[in-house]
C-alpha cells in the first residue's frame, strides 16, 4: 500500500483498534497465477508466542486455500469509512479528492487443525455476539451443526508487515 | 472470488448498476512477487470499441504502476453493504454468518497518455459533483492546478471477467 508520509498512522494501538473495529476484511493471495480475494471476518489475536496474528476460516470449495502452502505470503485488508471529496467544500482552488482509512496487514499463512478452528470460531462467535440482546455461544450448538466445521478451511496469518 | 451458486447475482444491469453506485475500489496487482493493493474511485466506461472498460489514476509515487506492463493482469474489488448475521436472529439453530456484496472485476490494464487522463478526470468529476450545490468542473481549474495531473498514472481497464 502506497501511503504519503503525512497520511500515515505509526499509533500501532489505534491501527490495531481499527482492525478490530472493521474486522470484516479481505483475503488476498494468488491462484492460478492470479490475484484471488474472499471477503472474512479476520480476528486479530497473539499465538502461544505471543506473537500477532489474524485468524479466519473460508468454504471447503474456494480453492483459494489450496495454494497456502505453496504461496504463504497473502495481504489482508480492512476498510473504514470512505468519501468523495468535492473541490466545493474549499475556499481556495483544489483538485477533488477521496478520504478513507485502510490498513494492510502481510503475513504467512498456515492451515489450522479442525480443533483449531472450532476454537477460533468460539472466539469470533463470543466476540460478534457480545453486543447480542440474547448472545449465542457455539456450547450452545448441537453436534450435528457444529460438524459444518468441515465444510471449512480454517487458517491463522502470521503478521509480518502492518 | 468464490460465490456459492445461490448467491450469484447474473443480472448485468444489477452488477454494472453496483459498480457505478460503489466505484470507489480496490486494484490489487503484484508488486516485487506480492500482492498490492490501493484504493481509488474506478469509472466504469466503454472504450472506442464499445468495449467494457474501468479507467481509473494512481500517483506515480505509488510503484504498483510499475508492474503493469509486465504483469496486466489485474483484479478490482468493489464492496457494498455487509453486516454481521447473529444466530440469534433465527428461529431454528444455525450458524453466524457475515452477509456482504462485492464485485471482482478482472481485467488488462493499459497505461493512458497525459491527455487521455485529463478526460478521465474531467469525466470522474462530472460524474462526482453531479450531486454537489456548486459543481465544479474542470474547466473551471487554473493551468497550474491542472498540471498536477503530472503526478499521476491514469490507466484503463479492459474487462475480462466479472
Amino acid at each position: 500500500m502506497y501511503i504519503p508520509q503525512y497520511y500515515k498512522n505509526e499509533n500501532v494501538k489505534e491501527v490495531r483498534q481499527f482492525i478490530q473495529d472493521n474486522g470484516f476484511g479481505i483475503l488476498v493471495s494468488q491462484v492460478n497465477g492470479k490475484p484471488w480475494a474472499t471477503h472474512i471476518p479476520l480476528e486479530l489475536d497473539v499465538d502461544s508466542a505471543d506473537k500477532d496474528i489474524l485468524v479466519g476460516h473460508i468454504s471447503k470449495a474456494n480453492p483459494q486455500w489450496t495454494e497456502f502452502a505453496a504461496q504463504p505470503e497473502v495481504l489482508c485488508i480492512f476498510n473504514g469509512a470512505h468519501g468523495y471529496i468535492s473541490s466545493s467544500w474549499y475556499k481556495q482552488e483544489e483538485v477533488p479528492t477521496w478520504n478513507y482509512i485502510a490498513v494492510h496487514v502481510y503475513g504467512e499463512i498456515e492451515i489450522l487443525s479442525e480443533e483449531e478452528v472450532l476454537q477460533s470460531m468460539q472466539k469470533l462467535v463470543d466476540n460478534h455476539e457480545k453486543g447480542s440482546k440474547h448472545p449465542v455461544s457455539l456450547d450452545d450448538f448441537s453436534p450435528k451443526t457444529l460438524r459444518q466445521v468441515r465444510g471449512v478451511v480454517g487458517f491463522k496469518i502470521t503478521i509480518t508487515d502492518i
